[in-house]
């Protein structure tokens, strides 16, 4: 009789664990759906590609892109291609604080990755290219990046290439003259416009609860009540506006910049453009250290952190601070098959 | 029976057709055979691997050494990694005269290709550097290149990624603390031993007759013949001794060289070691442009012209050079697929 009180004990207890557990799982589900539809509401999955109507992308103009991405020999010193600063092995964006153009000319400004930048409503920290088109072409004359003396320099030297001819024959078939520098900025645009990066974060807001971390669901619910998709929101998880860095107190007084950026206002010159920049698109951000416009901060936990005092005016608690940063590795995404493959240039022989 | 004459005529015609045919292929066989067994005296297939007794080859350190070739952060500035001077995409050279290191410094001599190197008696043109892995080493604290102050600091720089830590773990196990310069140069050194590029060449020397065009066949016999082969001679067609460059003439004479390079005298101090090179190995040459020490020299025709002048006393006829510049077209060789593809860095998150 004991043996049965005993056994009916474990069998109340088995089926009260049970009990609980399910309404626990069912309540996580309902967390899940909730945090996915709240999530949907102001992030949204990557689109399938980032079409341009000036532009449309073709198989040939990516191929020819793609080549041109790596070339050097169009740059005042020969050491400056599209890959330099934008190295596909560090995520496409180069590691450094400021970029290094040719003969050793610093860039303004840090380095963006060109993974899904053709998603943003403009290129540059600044907004100052219009596109990712806009951004290839100005660069090749771009004093601190390839520094050509002038468009017809840059067409000489392709030109000279037989293999060159052909590709840009059949990438734009139609053109008497076909390597041009708006085809040459068409190519890299339509080969750029394929880097697009589908992360966990894509996979958890398709329905795929697995695809985060309860740390990184964490992070994700905190992203959205923290305020931080006030300006990091859409399917980029930024690059849609401008907005003012250092909104509660100067930038620099966190940051470790050693000098004062004016940002949009040297583009427009209205006051109110003083200190503004293009919000940063978030994806792969744990691969694309350093931090900010100046690079001047290495450690994301520190750039969140900074990001909260001076964006939100919030003194965000450590745990926070990591659960977001979980949540941004979670924006680390896989990188087209495609784009991991190195072209081959052509030979002047 | 004009008829039948007519088709008699006919037949017989082609018969004879046939005939002569059937005797040129034969004598155009014997001879291809004939300079394959002159072509296999001299030169010979590539082998299939370029082991190390002191530097085993393994997939863990190929694997942790194709990431550090591509890796910029343990360099003075940055900007220097191993795929700096040596893309893929440009065949593993980097197209300029000298190469630039850390904050532009000029390197002293040209750029040769890692692509099959490691088959040579020793590295860089005047033979300063052992092997593969030895050039990696010093690679890392010499001034014109990566530039660090020391090995610690490129140790230091390593041990900072945990992502490292545990890819020389992988590729050392035996190791307590694998994150060693050495073990750093090992790795590097075992991945550029698998980059053998087989080409046309060494198809046709295996019996495929169809591998090289009527022109290279004609060019490997010119070669041959000539005497270009006195030095370029092995599987790797040079790499496998010293020659003083200008035998017959001053080089400076037919070359765009700025200043004159004492070669090998830096290395050994002996007299008959002024103006001595090692002799580059030829594969690939038709894509790694500019050619000799210093880069002096953009065409490979006139590479090949300047050879015959300077080392062999001959003014090669223009159509003999021709015939050379095909035959060395047929040095381009396959990429190893692995090669083809970009390794992903560490992040510092």
């Amino acid at each position: 009789m004991i043996v049965t009180e005993v056994k009916e004990k474990k069998t109340w207890l088995l089926t009260l664990f049970v009990l609980l557990f399910a309404i626990a799982g069912t309540a996580f589900a309902a967390d899940d759906d909730a945090l996915i539809k709240r999530a949907l509401q102001v992030l949204g999955p990557l689109p399938a590609s980032m079409p341009s109507e000036e532009n449309p992308i073709t198989p040939e103009k990516v191929r020819l892109g793609k080549i041109l991405f790596y070339e050097p020999r169009i740059s005042l010193d020969g050491t400056v291609s599209c890959s330099k600063c934008h190295p596909i092995a560090l995520y496409a964006a180069d590691g450094l604080r400021k970029s290094v153009g040719h003969n050793c000319t610093e860039n303004p400004r840090n380095d963006p990755t060109v993974f899904n930048a053709a998603g943003q409503i403009s290129e540059h920290w600044i907004g100052n290219r219009t596109s990712v088109e806009d951004q290839a072409k100005q660069a090749v004359i771009g004093p601190p990046s390839f520094g050509m003396p002038s468009y017809e320099s840059v067409e000489k030297v392709l030109r000279a290439y037989k293999q060159y001819e052909l590709l840009f024959k059949a990438a734009f078939p139609l053109d008497k003259e076909p390597a041009t520098i708006d085809n040459f900025a068409k190519a890299i645009g339509a080969f750029e416009r394929t880097l697009i990066t589908p992360a966990p974060l894509d996979a958890f807001l398709k329905g795929n609860k697995d695809a985060l971390t309860a740390q990184q669901k964490s992070g994700l619910g905190t992203f959205i009540d923290r305020g931080c998709v006030g300006c990091h929101f859409g399917p980029f998880i930024g690059g849609q506006m401008y907005q003012k860095f250092g909104i509660f107190e100067p930038y620099q007084k966190y940051t470790k910049s050693e000098k004062v950026d004016e940002g949009r206002f040297a583009v427009t010159k209205n006051e109110t453009d003083r200190y503004v920049f293009k919000v940063p698109v978030l994806r792969n951000v744990a691969m694309t250290s350093p931090y900010f416009h100046d690079g001047s901060v290495d450690k994301l936990e520190e750039a969140v952190w900074i990001m909260g005092k001076i964006q939100l005016g919030k003194d965000l608690p450590k745990e926070q601070v990591q659960d977001i940063v979980a949540f941004l590795h979670a924006l680390t995404g896989k990188i087209p098959e495609d784009a991991m493959t190195v072209p081959l240039l052509p030979s002047l022989q």
